[in-house]
């Protein structure tokens, strides 16, 4: 029985204040249900998933079709991880700023939830139940619109958390699933004003650019990291080998994977070879796949690699590439990362504690690092105790989106008929 | 000389580094300059006023006329904003908070400019110098857009802005004038990506419907108010009669003028006509202007005025009119907010302190109000000292936007070599 997007928008819309008006014990004991139904509907989300690999992984391809599959234990992991997004603190309510006036009002700043949080997403199912759990924990209702490939388990994922909803007594409306995987029903999304308080596209570079340019409902800008490393002159080099190394290779498909090295001239000939070695030879005796360098033309006089075209330093590769070029100072890197940068997360490796400061003052990302990895960029690894996704705009949230993110706050007043 | 909206914006962001990395001392300093400049440039703009109010007075009415007009007196109190905004807290650089992870790291989440942000507004010349100074204190490059009747106005009060930039070392860029006030260059600031950080609006609800369904880059709705007061079985009638006096006539034409009252029906009988003589008669007896009331069915069996007609109940009027209703009890009045308000100002007026947090709890605009008149919704009201609009949205801001609001953050984290 299909529902339309819009009319399964409306009833999340009507049923949100429900939600709003629940007790902190309340979306306690919700986000259990549901973590339990996750683990007692699981042989109905096994054989949903056994569906979509059939259908979907030879078209795939190895790495997609592993992120589609589900396991016992990954479906185990899901409902973890609702039970812990559960026990963080409830993000609403918070009184966020209280003053009282001279004229006697009391003006209190509060945090509230901000309605109905739509989220379009790709191929992960484990993504229905994340987002779901930690839209629900922010008190906000949650629409789930998932890719085509992963349809049937994230319906019968969105089918355990509406019965875990209904199970502590609360509209299983709370969680709309919608029921069309087309590009249709996402302009709908991005286009129903009034029934969206917050759209979050969760994908590649094309959906999200797709919500920036359509969506008439707000829209947080997620993901795209042409994350950048830069060693400085006074860098400790073996640091900045092992940095460099891991920010590349660690996981090489996710948003904060470095894509881009500069390196200071003063350190370039005596670094750079060391990099070349680290990277590729080393990394095969280790036995790892190596990282192709794309080297500007002052890299590519010092070590081997394939010269960089003019696209290199401005793509996401989210593979073993590394684009490298040789920079003449703090200040000529800053200003290459304003140019090249999607604004993610970006590094300086260096003992001078100066050239740090520079480099974090005018670097305007989300997340800038001093002599640490930009695999960090991570809402657990922050302490947020969780992630919606990464903003890499300036409104509202930047960087990791925690619960707090995921709320709006309105000014409650109270007086004794102050008039002005 | 007259240069494109493009070239004023990309020399705003190119500017815009230069603010963010000045000193608290620096922006202060330069604020007092623009300062002193308008008031050694008071004969230019009152020249260019006078021009102005030549052209257009004759077709703007009295009211906007009014709006329109530039006086020593209002230059010096221009001048006098801008010294009360140079003496607010610098928002700039505050830490929002601090961790220290398990693994070392140190992860701060430091206040930061947003980088250039663009106003358009209609007719009032005085927006150009408090959007201006409100903008350069929260560390962003400015980009100005009035209207067409205050023109000249605007462009010397641009100019003595500029001036004083100059005066303090920074460069004039940062206030960026658009020399254009077609629709055409309200557009293209609309689109214009990448070179703005957040665009504001204000004036009428065309303008900002227009930036809500066409912006692409970041923008804050903001203004429009249709708000309600809410009079409970249990008001204190007088109380009452003042805030709904208060918040409907002190100055009707502003956002946070009330719009429409609700009265339970349990009081109806006895309160209705007290409001009606209040309105009406009793303002008429202090030469006041009377209130015309639009009554739904219930309210016009109890007194006289207009039947109110389909779309009474969602129009912001911003004259001497209330629309009235009778309802059934505070979830009736709630479930008619719902329905009806844009979300800025709400209040109850009532001695029950249960119906007091029903209403506050439910009722999801950005101020709600218990005894008090909706006309405080206002930055220095609310203690933030300025404003630069009030938001109506629940992203970023919401309520009245002051320099906090106007900034961004980023993660700042020092390491000594992590890697994850």
């Amino acid at each position: 029985m299909m529902s339309g997007t819009r009319e399964i928008l409306k009833a999340a819309k009507a049923a949100a204040p429900v939600l709003a008006a629940a007790s902190p014990e309340q979306k306690h004991r919700a986000l259990l249900a549901i973590a339990d139904r996750l683990l007692s509907e699981q042989d109905a989300i096994l054989s949903a998933n056994r569906e979509d690999m059939e259908q979907y992984q030879d078209t795939l391809g190895a790495v997609m079709s592993d992120r589609l599959l589900l396991t016992p234990e990954r479906i185990a992991g899901m409902s973890a991880g609702i039970r812990d997004a559960a026990a963080l603190p409830d993000p609403v309510g918070r009184v966020l700023r209280r003053t009282e006036r001279p004229n006697g009002l009391v003006v209190e700043k509060v945090a509230v939830p901000l309605g109905v949080i739509a989220i379009i997403y790709e191929s992960r199912p484990n993504v229905t139940s994340d987002a779901a759990a930690l839209a629900l924990k922010a008190g906000s209702a949650v629409i789930l619109r998932g890719g085509k490939e992963a349809f049937r388990s994230n319906a019968a994922i969105a089918r355990a958390i509406r019965l875990g909803l209904s199970d502590a007594g609360l509209p299983p409306e709370l969680a709309g699933f919608v029921e069309d995987t087309s590009r249709e029903s996402a302009k709908e999304l991005m286009e129903a004003e009034g029934l969206i308080d917050l759209l979050i596209p969760r994908g590649g570079a094309g959906l999200i650019r797709a919500c920036m340019e359509r969506a008439k409902v707000p829209c947080i800008q997620t993901g795209t990291g042409i994350c950048h490393i830069y060693a400085d002159a006074a860098a400790n080099q073996d640091m900045a080998l092992d940095i460099v190394e891991n920010a590349k290779t660690s996981r090489p498909s996710v948003c904060n994977a470095a894509e881009v090295l500069l390196v200071h001239r003063a350190i370039a000939a005596e670094f750079l070879p060391k990099l070349q070695r680290r990277l590729t030879a080393d990394r095969e005796g280790r036995g790892l796949p190596p990282v192709e360098l794309r080297l500007d033309g002052r890299a590519a006089a010092l070590i081997p690699g394939t010269a960089a075209g003019e696209r290199d330093f401005d793509t996401e590769f989210l593979d073993y590439i590394l684009a490298v070029a040789v920079v003449d100072s703090v200040e000529d890197a800053i200003r290459h990362i304003a140019a090249h940068s999607t604004g993610h997360s970006e590094a300086i490796v260096t003992e001078d504690a100066d050239a740090a400061e520079r480099f974090t003052r005018a670097v305007d990302s989300a997340a800038v690092y001093v002599n640490a990895s930009t695999r960090f960029t991570d809402g657990g690894e922050f302490g947020l105790g969780c992630e919606m996704g990464i903003s890499t705009q300036k409104l509202h949230a930047r960087g990791p989106m925690g619960l707090e993110e995921l709320t709006s706050y309105r000014y409650i007043v109270h007086g004794h008929g102050q008039i002005r």
